[in-house]
């Protein structure tokens, strides 16, 4: 046995998420069902990203064991004729035994993409939130400080989804704009499930001034999701990039 | 009775092109049908491009009358409120009788795309057509320079689609590279029935290797459709701009 790792890109418009679920269509169900027909049986994937519904990736990485004679670059070859350009396989190798996607990942990267001009652009409606009016960046900066850092993320995270430990570092939330585009991006270990949109949601309710920039400390002091703002919605959110070696 | 002028985006993937037909979702007939819901009959519409299935806009403009009553900000927000983001009304205003968004255009502009990578990218195969392989551009633009200048183009209109006179003024016809995307800049005072996409189907060919830089005098000179290279998929094509006012 080999474990090989693949780099995704992916358009999750029309997935279900990254997760298997029986009957649904999945990222991982018809990857797995790619692989599946070219090795024996379809193999357990490792992901770095459980991407939610309509949430999409440029960098997902994944792995799993595989026969030894299966080699790296037929597979990709394989898989892209089965799933491109929907799910697209950039890069394909062998890696040493004991890489795990989601388990050696020491860092995530996401960009949550915003369009504030009047109208919709059709060519990025998919991968676009259009949220129109503009939006006080200068505030959102401010509030994106208070949040960089190790902190409880438990205001900031699904409620039926919590893990042991909420405690994440957050290493960078930048916000860029330019024209009428304006691109959120954000770093860490690891992110709680929802976490991102959380975040983009409530920097936008700090944009809109419903919000302060000053009542992030309290919102994640109460460590409640009903603390925090709305939840930006799942197709403005791509995962960039999963970083592995040693912890920044 | 007013005339109103609109200009208009729309991803082309999901149309049988521009013009209506009976029982085929086409552009005009969509945008028809959203306009007829807010006057008392759907208007004639003229447009600057008669796009073909599967090609796109970023700039089409369409003209038709209007009651005298009716508001051109208020159209604007109306279809997009039935047509967006698949199809965008980007600007709306009253113009002078006597415009006709066809007729009274002095040139448009089109933007093929290309990906010339390995692998196709997810986030834009819809507008781009992804033919992997690296492509000789110096005589692309051999080619590209013969071509430009007033010449008879019947050599690269779809044979059925013949009109009275095939000769055209093809102002510009610019290849840009940027790494693995080339793109094909195409302005003329008309274009034919399929011609950018016969044009940028015979650069194609000389930028494989199968066809010289140097035919390119005789392939005008056949006025014949089967001279020419192939033509390239309308997936790629955008029409970017309708130009009005003096002829350049």
């Amino acid at each position: 046995m080999r474990v090989l790792r693949l780099l995704l890109a992916y358009d999750g418009t029309d997935f279900h998420g990254w997760a298997r679920q029986p009957g649904i269509r999945t990222v991982e169900g018809v990857l797995q069902d790619a692989v599946g027909r070219l090795v024996s049986e379809p193999p357990r994937i490792s992901a770095a990203g459980r991407t939610d519904a309509g949430v999409h990736a440029e960098g997902q990485v994944v792995s799993f064991h595989g026969r030894a004679d299966l080699d790296a670059a037929r597979l990709m070859r394989a898989v892209n004729g089965m799933l491109a350009p929907e799910v697209v396989v950039l890069a394909a190798r062998r890696v040493p035994e004991g890489f795990d996607a989601r388990h050696s990942a020491t860092g995530r990267e996401y960009l949550y993409r915003i369009h504030t001009g009047p109208v919709p652009w059709p060519f990025t409606a998919r991968f676009v939130w259009h949220r129109p009016g503009r939006l006080a960046v200068a505030n959102m900066r401010a509030a994106a400080r208070h949040l960089t850092g190790r902190h409880d993320f438990a205001s900031f995270c699904r409620a039926r989804n919590l893990p042991m430990s909420t405690e994440r570092t957050l290493r960078r939330l930048a916000i860029t704009v330019r024209g009428d585009s304006l691109e959120i991006r954000a770093a860490a270990d690891g992110f709680l499930h929802q976490m991102v949109r959380s975040l983009v949601g409530t920097l936008v309710a700090v944009g809109e001034g419903k919000r302060d920039p000053a009542e992030i400390p309290i919102i994640l002091a109460a460590r409640s999701r009903g603390a925090a703002g709305p939840v930006a919605p799942p197709h403005g959110l791509t995962l960039m990039r999963v970083l592995y070696g040693p912890k920044r």
